[in-house]
């Protein structure tokens, strides 16, 4: 049974703390090159595009010295569950020994888990979860604040379909945060999917009271039936305009997984203003990403980090 | 004039065992770097689609230290002649050493590799030939059994299409193979093209008496025409189904150079049984790769592994 | 601030004589492998799609140790300027330190450069410059002439669009070259874009008199409005025939920015001829392009490989 990270439902406490300090480890030795996956191959499968997050993986592959295979699904076929449990057969059989997956489908990393004889890191399934966004947001939050116990997360915007949503459901609480949500009715998640004690609220209490305020992707073009607003009109109303971020609090920092879109959910000249982490979130994508793999393929069952020289915070 | 691996028309007995059990070598030793091709540079020129094979061979170029560039054609304009000539030129004049070619036109290969002076490997050339599938196929048999002399091999499906049969018509009556043949009379190849001793024989004589049954992928969408079945009929007809795998011999093997299609020309549930060998033959896939490029690129002219460190079987 | 290569605009001939000369060491040094950029990150952005280019450079950074990410543009959302700055910025932030850049938008690179904190170079933008294909030209006839001072360059063909001549527009002046154009009248540059000195010629008196013989490319089918000429038409009346060759000075040379079409600008039976380099030159664009990146992350800035051990012509 290989170690895999689907998921951050059944992580506990220790083992994220561990994680991020390892992360915050890699973080810090920006540009250094390791070995510690020397020979080892890596795939990345994307069975939906995404160039920023299948770089960030690359690029944390190659700092860690392993061979990287980069598979696309060109046709739709793959998508399909077993013709994806075949690919993943064969790459290990050619003595690949870790996925990240990226797929529109929930549930089938957990069924290929069960199946494969290779560690599967989870690179955003369907609405499920994201794990490495969820953990490199923790590290950036970390690293300003020294802490995550307590602070009030604000996350705003298309909170029904965010992956990255899921995984922070499970992992805020975990962490002994608060937890605010924010954005239109249409796109709230059911309350049973809410941990106790999240608070529904509006976008402008949202801002003004929260230690982070992280902003949703929204593609507008996708809710085309539900949400009939323009870009100008979703901006004002749930986006964090310039008008908004001068109502956070003096300390707060704005967070955003990029891609964004300027003047849609966040204003274009906020995205690189003082309070904003939004670069620093990426540069922190790949050294979470690297203390992934590494305990993955590296470490013990659960070992999660324990070994490895680690950096405070 | 380079060396090249364009069939295994020409290729002598002798030099086919000397590659295998060079392979063998590399099968043994999974998962280890080697710096056979350290600093060289390989490229991928596949003027069709073809993940798997690709990957297979970019994974053997990695595991002996080259530098791989992956060229994927997107245009038709590619696959004539005279361009794919001066995409080789152009690639030779970078320092390239070697490139890997996979192209719909029989006889293109021959043809560049009077001019080029590059080693050219075919990964598959129209419905000519594709020797490293047929290579890996001999070691997975000479893996399980000790020998290929003598052996009983049954090659059933869509003949008259497939290029590692034209592989295999020059290798196992080289190597002293006894070849049969079934599958649907519209897709069988044309007496002449056939060794002395083959014989066509009925789909379940073929599976009851055979020591290697080696099922061929179909594509019946391409078949429309000539062959008007469904997938289920054409799995009654002539897949192995469940019930003509257990005719098989006790000590009988089933292979299938995927990409297969479960439940057509082979049961779903056989995929991974026992007897299948399906996922070795990729795994062979590479270690064959790896001995061909290594001999190629550093052997000297014919010297077909001979003075490498081998396996026995 | 980074060193950049956007053009050959305000280059010195110091600057560009100490480039050579360290390109010319490494094309002498061909498949010789460097750890000059050992564990640094280059990426490819290649908004337009070119496979020769971005493999030459590919080539160039892997020979030089570095990393290599290729960025291919999908969609057309990604050409507008503010996205492509998002993605250098993103790439930036995950480590990489410098972008290769190949768009149709002229005056892009030269915004972004003033905005990203890593090195850009420019591989082609729009009808603007294309650099690196220039000092590959101009290490080719400095190695073939053991100077360019003085000599006659002849460019013909589609002076209009070309890019590369827009970088020899500056770089032949300043190294002294006397500088021909000849081609269809509607696709000549105006002559306010033509330095001091340069004559317009017909193209048998160019191929006549001419040291270099540079053909360029032509794209009749872009040209449909203003250009009504068959591909036979033009190339009598402005490509390269078999009978303009041998009008040629003895010692003097052919050149082309590859990808050439045969029997267009260039009889087919001339592109491997004896006076041809243009196979020379698609070689010497990894050495140029090594120079380049080795330089730009190495050197100190307007370095210019004064440091580097360099080739004497």
């Amino acid at each position: 049974m290989k170690n895999h990270l689907l998921g951050m439902k059944d992580r506990s406490r220790q083992e994220i703390e561990m994680l991020l300090a390892r992360a915050a480890y890699w973080a810090n030795e920006r540009g250094v090159q390791s070995d510690a996956l020397q020979g080892k191959f890596v795939a990345n499968v994307f069975l939906e595009p995404s160039t920023r997050t299948r770089f960030s993986f690359e690029v944390a592959q190659k700092r860690l010295g392993a061979h990287v295979l980069n598979f696309a699904a060109e046709s739709s076929s793959t998508t399909k569950g077993e013709t994806v449990y075949d690919t993943l057969k064969t790459l290990e059989s050619m003595g690949v020994e870790a996925a990240v997956i990226r797929t529109s489908e929930n549930g089938l990393l957990q069924t290929l888990a069960d199946k494969v004889n290779m560690t599967l890191v989870n690179a955003g399934d369907g609405t499920n979860e994201h794990p490495t966004q969820c953990l490199l947001d923790l590290l950036t939050i970390k690293q300003h604040f020294g802490r995550i116990q307590g602070l009030k997360i604000a996350i705003i915007g298309d909170l029904r379909y965010s992956r990255v949503l899921g995984s922070h459901l499970h992992a805020l609480p975990t962490l002994g945060a608060e937890l605010m949500l924010a954005g239109p009715a249409s796109l709230m998640r059911d309350t049973a999917e809410l941990p106790p004690g999240t608070r529904v609220v509006e976008v402008d209490e949202a801002v003004r009271t929260a230690d982070v305020v992280m902003m949703l992707r929204i593609q507008l073009e996708r809710h085309a039936g539900t949400l009939d607003m323009s870009k100008e009109e979703y901006h004002q109303a749930y986006g964090l305009t310039v008008g908004r971020a001068a109502q956070m609090k003096p300390h707060a920092i704005i967070m955003h997984p990029a891609p964004f879109n300027r003047d849609v959910e966040i204003a274009s000249e906020l995205v690189e203003s003082e309070k904003s982490k939004i670069f620093t979130q990426v540069a922190n994508g790949v050294a979470v990403r690297m203390a992934v793999l590494e305990n993955l393929l590296n470490g013990g069952e659960k070992q999660w980090a324990s070994s490895f020289k680690t950096a405070n915070f």
